[in-house]
């Protein structure tokens, strides 16, 4: 067969961490803090089908669900993402601004698409969401990372890489950080949206656990301060409606969004219309205030729970943080200890078969960096899980310190 | 704003021409010999209704069709393509080496993803889909066409310009190809594999229409002759389900479906559950041929009405396909009549109001191509409305050549 194309050399790095991290993951006997899905609890199955039934006629929206539809999206859909979705974050924006993708990962896809030549360099958080590097490294861009504290990316380290690299673009995930759960603080959004326009940057907002908050209180997002149209915000209905829809939604301004047009036409002409009917109507039939609830208040409790576990039942010395929505835990081990080589035990010996995230695959860095590190993931597991499955990893890393 | 990547620039014709050519064919007040949807009797709503009333339940399928699912796409569906598109046609495949895309034209970007590196030559058939072409640009590849006859491309010049250009890919549309309705004769199908395998290139099979066939006998796809996994098939739900499900497959070897896991979770994660779930239940269920009867029938009174009003309305000296299936017929005018100028007339003109495609826009040879030529889609029209439109447009034409 002829030599595959550049970028599938270049993306193989982290194509390897993603097959190698997510993949053995679903051994049903595992109890499992390791993937990023929502609880199954979580999704609105009653609803789709009492939409699908009510919707799926030829007198109502049974053809629209089927034919062709248009590349940006389904038009009501667009108006639902301004009114219910930016309206309420202090973003104004226009339907003919949204660009419904399928899933928000699309929507960062789409935009390296539009930017991104081979050699370019893209700054990125350390650590990073490690599915984002690689549809980085696919386009063959340099990723750079900037540093982060508990309040986020570090502006003054940002405007410092700004200066050294000539970024085209900065990825950022403010809200409930994938994989620490940390938060930027408001002050940083301000400056990040200042810094795209300065420095001609395109600041690449991917804020898809925002909607889901469980304590603290709201903080626009970057794009609301952004007054140049630098900042590019892609979103995603995966956390609040449903992940297996592949739904998402890129805001940009007037000039981004026609070449959005072309490179989505390009990629595969419009995004599939019967799941876009369906979260349309889920939202403007008004399903969405009390199944929002619903889920905040499912996900509070397991958050609540896994902090409570991991502070009873791991080692001292463990730095974990408290993340006010989302869906992952972050936490740092003490004495060395190193977790790649703890999730081989985690999951393999008979008396723990939990599983987590092992934390140097987010960072870009190599070296070593992150590897006392851990994704910890609430979502997926019920409280009385949580608890067994936390007791057994604390115990087990207890035990790797004696 | 910085500046775009250097492929935004590279598809700006193609982009351009679909923008022009398809853009303005909604108005309703048209008859649209225009677009190549499906028609909306062909759609399978009241049995979507049904299967999703039915599965969207916990115990069910509710939670596969709303959570995360598999990157190569649902287990059953791949299943459902094996047995019932693939055997059927003489293709022996694993579920294994079946890619679940949103829609075939992700697979023909998949395709790229893998094996287009900037300057890369695809040799395409003269005229094309320009759809495919915006893709390649994207690609920054570079089209070279070659000639096609009644049976389609021809052999002997596609192994020429293989010689001379080197080709990554060769792009086919073997069955009632797009613009022409045209059908790549058996011989040149096994050719054409060959070709591949001696040569090694990447023969890209793509075949939306092959299972909507009217008339004539059954041919075997170019990938049933490939020996040597050189040829790989893109396929789509499109015409045999809904468009705008956007489903569709590629069948590729061991090593290339490694690549296209990595380019697919690099793209959209993986394709929407719903309409996969709802899909293969379509098949399970055994619904699928009684509507493949259906829609074979319907399309097959359009295409004898378009056919018949041709001959009857068009002036003396025109050409056109008798296509045994698909949803096009592409007519060359006598006179030289320029159509992309008839098609303004046709459009605008409140004593015509017929729209189709004027045929320049698929040849990317340019100067002047196929400008005498128009691709007439009879699948989305009522018989009704195409004799009406036919005739005003066959008087048109003819009051052009008075």
């Amino acid at each position: 067969m002829p030599n595959f194309a550049e970028r599938m050399k270049a993306m193989e790095k982290s194509a390897g961490i993603i097959r190698n991290l997510f993949g053995a993951m679903n051994d049903p006997s595992l109890i499992s803090f390791g993937g990023g899905a929502p609880a199954k609890e979580a999704l609105p199955i009653d609803i789709v089908r009492e939409i699908s039934n009510d919707v799926m006629t030829v007198g109502k929206r049974g053809v629209e669900a089927l034919q062709y539809g248009s590349v940006m999206g389904l038009p009501d859909l667009r108006e639902v993402v301004v009114s219910e979705l930016l309206a309420p974050k202090g973003i104004d924006a226009k339907a003919e601004n949204i660009l419904v993708t399928s899933g928000g990962l699309e929507g960062i896809n789409l935009l390296c698409q539009l930017y991104i030549d081979p050699g370019d360099v893209i700054l990125v958080e350390s650590p990073t969401f490690v599915h984002c590097v690689e549809i980085f490294e696919m386009f063959q861009a340099k990723c750079i990372s900037v540093v982060m504290d508990d309040n986020g990316m570090v502006t003054e380290d940002l405007e410092e890489k700004i200066r050294q690299y000539n970024p085209k673009i900065v990825y950022v995930i403010p809200t409930f950080h994938n994989p620490t759960g940390r938060t930027l603080s408001l002050e940083r959004r301000k400056r990040i949206a200042e810094l795209g326009s300065r420095y001609d940057v395109v600041i690449l907002e991917d804020d898809p656990y925002r909607d889901i908050r469980y304590s603290g209180s709201e903080l626009k997002p970057i794009k609301a301060f952004d007054k140049t149209g630098h900042t590019v915000l892609a979103n995603s209905f995966s956390k609040i409606f449903s992940p297996g829809s592949r739904l998402g939604y890129v805001l940009a301004s007037d000039e981004v969004s026609a070449k959005l047009f072309d490179a989505k036409t390009a990629t595969n002409s419009h995004t599939s219309m019967l799941p876009q009917v369906i979260c349309a109507e889920f939202f403007k039939r008004g399903y969405y205030p009390a199944h929002h609830k619903m889920i905040c208040d499912l996900y509070r409790e397991r958050r609540d729970t896994m902090i409570e576990c991991i502070d009873r039942f791991f080692p001292e010395g463990t730095k974990r943080t408290f993340p006010d929505g989302g869906l992952f835990t972050w936490a740092e081990l003490p004495g060395g200890l190193n977790t790649t080589d703890l999730l081989v035990e985690a999951t393999s010996n008979p008396a723990v078969k939990v599983a987590f995230v092992a934390g140097e695959g987010f960072f870009i860095e190599g070296g070593g960096m992150g590897n006392n590190c851990m994704r910890i993931s609430f979502g997926s597991v019920t409280p009385e899980k949580i608890r067994i499955g936390a007791e057994k990893l604390g115990r087990l890393i207890r035990s790797r310190l004696e």
